[in-house]
């Protein structure tokens, strides 16, 4: 038996709590995808479902903080297992965001199911939802495996989420100006499609965090970041 | 001289730390107080430095966590003691989104700079960013003094941050209704004003933080959030 297999008392904690991370994220994808969906069935059992669920989410994150404090202060862990018993506190802090937002987004279905439905845009985010997933999936196995590359790989994909939002927000612009009766469900579906954006920069922070603890260093700003929103884009 | 005059090795970390999280806090509140003016007077200079000033806020916070890291490191603090140092982590991280939202108020207010002006709107957007730069300032107070009392007071208080943000969405509605020039700029103003009720929020995390590490328990969800924009509220 090699050297390798055998486990410290710390990677057996430090397992255990992963476990914890990976449930915590699969929890949070289902939300995503269950809230996304609500909203484009206009299915409100759906979304009473999710936003009860985000309690299961929050608790984990505090199951996870306490047994990261327990860890640090029972094993004392080096330096570089610090680092990773510190990065794991950060990325359950992204996912319980993330559990939020989809939380807001089942919360705003409810709203958006009593008014006018406006073509189109229900698909899009639908089709945004599940990149962002998919990007939090990656990024969370890609710290599993301590997968710099694939940690990369996420970070360059946030870009097509980012021109998902883009689109979206020039679709919404244009049937506010429609009709006015329109103006309320586009702000409402607007900050939908910014919250699940914001998700997919949520993903990139854990893929991020990966790249640091593998490589020891925080990726540059190498990454353009296009919210052409802010940059004088789509300008009425 | 009183045992409790005498300080140990790890408090004089943390207090070096905490006033690392102070000077963070300052900037905080400047760049936030500084883009809501740039916002008003439509001033690029002002806007530009906010959102060159960002990457000292990072830098802080980076050397927080690194402090931080350290201090566990070679201190091994006990229970209580490590709680404090995972609080500071904590609130470092809130006050980093918050240089974001300032970041991100500075770029919209250039945007917003070529539009059409909607009037009073930015009167009341830097209202709220004078009153949620209060709430952080108090939520760092109460911190450093581990004043139970003065967190719960700040707990409280976003609730005026939520109901200025309510009036200002029906606001931004009504400019977008009379005239379909006024959406684009309406919902940069949007988001900006979210953004803005977000830093309270964050505020309110530091200040539970301090609740916890008081008491030992976070509160519970006895203060009511009052976001009527997702409650069926300002429906046109």
């Amino acid at each position: 038996m090699s050297q390798s297999h055998i486990m410290s008392a710390f990677d057996r904690d430090l397992e255990s709590i992963q476990a914890l991370v990976m449930r915590m994220g699969g929890l949070v994808e289902a939300a995503i995808l269950d809230a996304a969906e609500a909203l484009e069935t206009r299915d409100e059992e759906i979304a009473q479902r999710v936003r009860a669920g985000d309690k299961a989410i929050d608790a984990l994150e505090e199951q996870i903080n306490a047994e990261c404090a327990r860890v640090i202060a029972i094993r004392a862990p080096a330096a570089s297992d610090l680092r990773t018993v510190l990065t794991v506190m950060k990325i359950a802090a992204n996912l319980e965001r993330c559990g939020d937002y989809a939380k807001n987004l089942a919360k705003r279905s409810m709203v958006l199911a009593q008014m006018t439905a406006l073509p189109g845009s229900t698909g899009s985010i639908r089709r945004m939802a599940k990149q962002v997933t998919l990007l939090l999936k990656d990024a969370l196995d890609a710290y599993i495996a301590r997968d710099a590359r694939l940690a990369e790989d996420v970070r360059q994909r946030d870009h097509e989420v980012d021109q998902m939002y883009n689109a979206l927000f020039r679709e919404l612009l244009t049937h506010m100006m429609e009709d006015p009766r329109n103006i309320t469900p586009a702000m409402h579906l607007h900050f939908i499609a910014k919250n699940i954006e914001r998700v997919g920069d949520h993903a990139t922070a854990v893929a991020e965090q990966v790249i640091y603890l593998v490589t020891g260093q925080l990726p540059g700003d190498a990454r353009p970041k296009v919210d052409s929103t802010t940059a004088g884009g789509p300008v009425a």
